[in-house]
């Protein structure tokens, strides 16, 4: 089995995504929201904020009014898009967050330590944190029912709060949990680029021993997180991580049967 | 076993209403989010539109605009919260729109028969409909694993489009899917009043003989389609009916316990 995630960047065409999606079987779906979240939010007068760690990574301080606006944009819009059109093409989703039946459990950090400039500032009042735990048998009961799972963030902490968790290390947290040979992770990018302007600059592979040194040296932003994720998963045993484009006419296809995309093997 | 609807109308405090529901066991939640529904889509634009039905029925012109809203305030922010909020309180809660492995699937109503002032009128590009079938299995599998579902709309049409339906009926049908002995519909109302001023004026017992004499001359707006639900369950074979009051300190140990509120039995 694989699981897929698929971002929630702009330019991504679902209909095409997901036509593309479930001419395969036995895969789990987990899904971002990023664009829609950031115009909502700025919208409703929450305009996101990113901050970048004191270790480099980016990330949305998550103060409780944009949870909640998160719950709405990935649980509501988003998850139930997908789950209707998956019905639609005779697939039996279940939306899931990773609260429900706390599928995703993890830690609140109570702190950011983010850079700011010069400074090291230590921020307080985000919801955010790391999965330590995926509630593998409530999938396992899902798929062997014949349902078909879409999750998304946010998490719940070990006393019952939301978190927003990184969705790319969320499904490579829930490949490991179901021990998935294949984990694809697809969005608006080809893949791990050498130069960001340039879609033709293209890593094809990253030699294993390598990874850490790609995360450092190369990667960027949110690829940073992808390339974390893709250890998480390789690390926890899953055979095989494609970052890959979540545009074109068959992008899981051409991810899971040609590796289009940078690939990435134990 | 009960089921317990809680309306998404202004005044209920979910926290205390949850407070109380959490020293029950076997029960199964069904919820609203008309007041947050409004509020989101008049600020996103969409201002609510309410319709008056030929035969006397009130409900929201629901086009796919408006879908979409509503998924977001009610599987997203609704939803999300009371889940998280049981999860916190140590029940192990799954969030599910009528979507999600096709819970609650209906027929569509391609056209709406409305009533302006003195003429009818056919209103089309409405996404709403009447549910036809509950996927009582799924609720039994989880409810069986240790799951409390948790439980909104909209449903999902036969062709795979989400559909709003009425938060009432729908747990009715829950109710007679699961042949569950008490159906509670709580709001922010006591119950059926014979004045809709004078909260004072609650009707504490309908006898089942005359519940379509009350339905019609008794209540009026949202109170019809609780009176048909209630309707729909005792047909079912639900023993007994409960339109009470989801706010005050214990609103579902009042009606389980005490009856509090309009009272229809079987």
């Amino acid at each position: 089995m694989f699981v897929v995630k698929v971002g929630g960047g702009a330019g991504i065409d679902y209909e095409v995504f997901l036509n593309d999606l479930v001419r395969h079987r036995d895969y789990l779906l987990v899904h971002g929201g990023s664009h829609e979240l950031n115009m909502l939010s700025t919208r409703l007068g929450v305009p996101p904020v990113f901050v970048t760690s004191v270790s480099g990574f980016t990330s949305r301080f998550t103060d409780r009014r944009t949870l909640e606006i998160f719950n709405m944009v990935y649980a509501g819009k988003q998850n139930k898009l997908l789950v209707e059109k998956l019905q639609a093409l005779g697939v039996n989703a279940i939306g899931l967050s990773g609260l429900d039946g706390r599928l995703l459990e993890g830690r609140r950090k109570r702190a950011l330590k983010i850079r700011r400039g010069d400074k090291k500032v230590v921020l307080r009042g985000d919801y955010s944190g790391t999965i330590e735990q995926v509630n593998a048998d409530l999938l396992r009961l899902l798929l062997n029912h014949g349902y078909t799972p879409v999750i998304c963030p946010p998490a719940i902490s070990h006393e019952g709060v939301a978190i927003n968790v990184d969705g790319d290390r969320c499904a490579a947290q829930i490949a490991v949990a179901l021990q998935a040979e294949t984990l694809l992770l697809l969005s608006n990018v080809p893949g791990l680029l050498r130069d960001l302007d340039d879609e033709t600059s293209l890593i094809r592979e990253i030699p294993r021993a390598e990874l850490d040194r790609f995360m450092e040296e190369v990667a960027q932003g949110r690829m940073k997180k992808k390339l974390l994720g893709a250890k998480e998963a390789l690390d926890g045993n899953v055979a095989r991580v494609i970052i890959g484009d979540a545009r074109g006419p068959a992008p899981v296809t051409g991810a899971l049967c040609s590796g289009t995309g940078t690939v990435i093997e134990r």
